[in-house]
């Protein structure tokens, strides 16, 4: 096996952070790495298996010679660079919004459509985080029963806004806890007019808002999970909601199956042998995933499955994942793996 | 209009005292009152209107001269004694889980089904608190396009599992944000076996397991939002879950009504217009129900209203309410007011 020239652009975020520590703990085969940032963060120190990294400010020359770029700075920035990367020869995984509906670009959980790699022209997109753990566990379930129907409502964590929502929400929840006064400033979107208080609360806006009243977390979530799956007929809706949680996702799923006749026996046993699924489910031992316990986790955890009571194809679920791995750099570097493995990588 | 004899059951807990509290505020017309609780808080003292009360211990013949009395001391003590008060002429309003699906007992959220008090024979139950916000925010909808679907996640808060849930909550909150160990030893449900980190995180289980899968509080959702609504054929579906909040529940709520053609903003003007509901929906001003803004408010708060963007008589929305109020003490409190209203206490 070869190795790669890799970079890794927005190395000093909380995603960037979390890549390279994937990449470590995969053993992923780096022949020269480069860490990249914007020029706030260049000349930082960074440790990647016991040795010193100064990041650098990352401009269209640094990618000469890059086989591998993973991205995670921002949708300008791929928008900018991701193309001067491609140009030089390096394949991108880019984990912004940026190219993803780009019928140009696959949209990849290599659970779901690795297959979907072969048909890269340089970029590839890393889905949103919340879409990316409703796929893995959805696909099992399409491929026998069929899908017609999803709603889902999620709980999600602050790192998905970045360091800076993280410390706003335990400033916060100190302060409460104190009687002491305090003035939202980040959550829930950075660049939206209002903020409020994230603490012993939870926000019903994750991004800002569309014309259709949807955020646009709830479009990316419809929009992302039909092409994912590639079934732009598939229903899908989406309610997205903060939570004063600091890592991990987790969703209530409703779906309708095409094929009736399903059993939650039958479903259980399907999703505990599917990839990237740890099923959690035993109510009569109160085994359920739990944020709090997925964090630092690769796979997704799905648990509470239930029978629709009305409805023979309804179903009801669970799913919880690190929002920081799976829905983000383990994801990313899953698809680099993938790329080796199907040896698109050159 | 006459004044009543009142007794308030559980007088020191956190909806006993909520209670009182609302008592006051709507001036209801009290001849006498009677605090009550366990042996245990006998002896304490609560003010009410100025005037210092002592807490008797619960007995019998505490019903003796009572017209009114409001329990919401465990369902345990509304089984032993709720007949005891009927039996000595009083009407019960029980805040307990204990009658609520006896078909002798009228469920009443007046807003819903009011009439429904004639037919009380001595006990009216109140209620679960996550099934009441969501059942006045239903019932304009049932009411002008009919209603066949309802499919809802909770996001419930602590103070439904009582005091010592909130100080357990904020205990290992504050543990956290220190780097101190902490052994969660109340919830997600007292009398269960196992407990979980409630302090930054979501929690799916509240109340017990039953053997289909669901937990009781899913189970009350579903059977108590038929009954109010004196629906069987409705389809209703639920996953409740708890949350670091200490008071204010949410609900994402998906709806399919009977007939199609609805359009978003007559079923804003509808709601804004209903009784005990305040809209609060306006995205491009980021205006929705949060839990952190309805504490201490009796109505029920509704927006992010959005139509279904594959069904036509699909709707979603974001219902918040204060638990301990609307979803409590404030119904309760009602009930009486009806039942002063329709004159049916003597």
């Amino acid at each position: 096996m070869s190795n790669y020239h890799v970079a890794v652009v927005g190395a000093t975020g909380a995603v960037g952070q979390q890549m390279l520590r994937t990449l470590e703990e995969r053993d992923f085969p780096i022949a020269s790495l480069k860490l990249l940032s914007s020029k706030r963060s260049a000349g930082k120190v960074v440790s990647f298996k016991g040795k010193d990294y100064t990041v650098e400010e990352a401009t269209p020359e640094s990618f000469e010679g890059v086989q591998i770029a993973l991205f995670s700075a921002g949708g300008s920035v791929s928008k900018t660079l991701a193309p001067e990367a491609v140009k030089r020869g390096a394949i991108v995984v880019d984990n912004t919004s940026a190219y993803r509906m780009d019928p140009n670009v696959p949209l990849v959980v290599p659970e779901v459509n690795e297959e979907d790699l072969r048909a890269h022209n340089g970029i590839i997109a890393n889905p949103n985080c919340s879409t990316i753990q409703m796929v893995v566990a959805l696909e099992p379930l399409r491929e026998k029963y069929g899908l017609k129907k999803v709603v889902v409502s999620t709980y999600q964590a602050v790192s998905g806004a970045g360091l800076e929502a993280i410390d706003e929400m335990k400033q916060q929840t100190k302060a409460i806890l104190d009687g002491e006064e305090f003035t939202p400033e980040i959550l829930p979107v950075g660049g939206d007019k209002k903020h409020y208080q994230i603490a012993f609360n939870a926000i019903p806006q994750i991004d800002l808002f569309q014309e259709n009243g949807y955020t646009f977390e709830e479009m990316k979530m419809i929009n992302e999970t039909k092409k994912i799956m590639n079934m732009a007929e598939l229903e899908v809706a989406a309610t997205c909601v903060r939570l004063p949680v600091e890592t991990g996702h987790s969703e209530s799923v409703y779906i309708e199956t095409e094929q009736g006749g399903a059993t939650v026996a039958e479903i259980k046993e399907l999703l505990a042998s599917a990839p990237g699924i740890t099923l959690q489910d035993d109510p009569a031992n109160q085994i359920y995933p739990l944020a709090s316990e997925c964090v630092g986790k690769n796979d997704v955890f799905v648990g509470r499955i239930r029978h629709d009571l009305d409805r023979d194809n309804g179903f009801h679920m669970w799913i919880v994942s690190d929002n920081l791995l799976k829905g983000a750099a383990w994801n990313s570097v899953q698809i680099a793996e993938s790329l080796v493995k199907l040896k698109l990588l050159s």
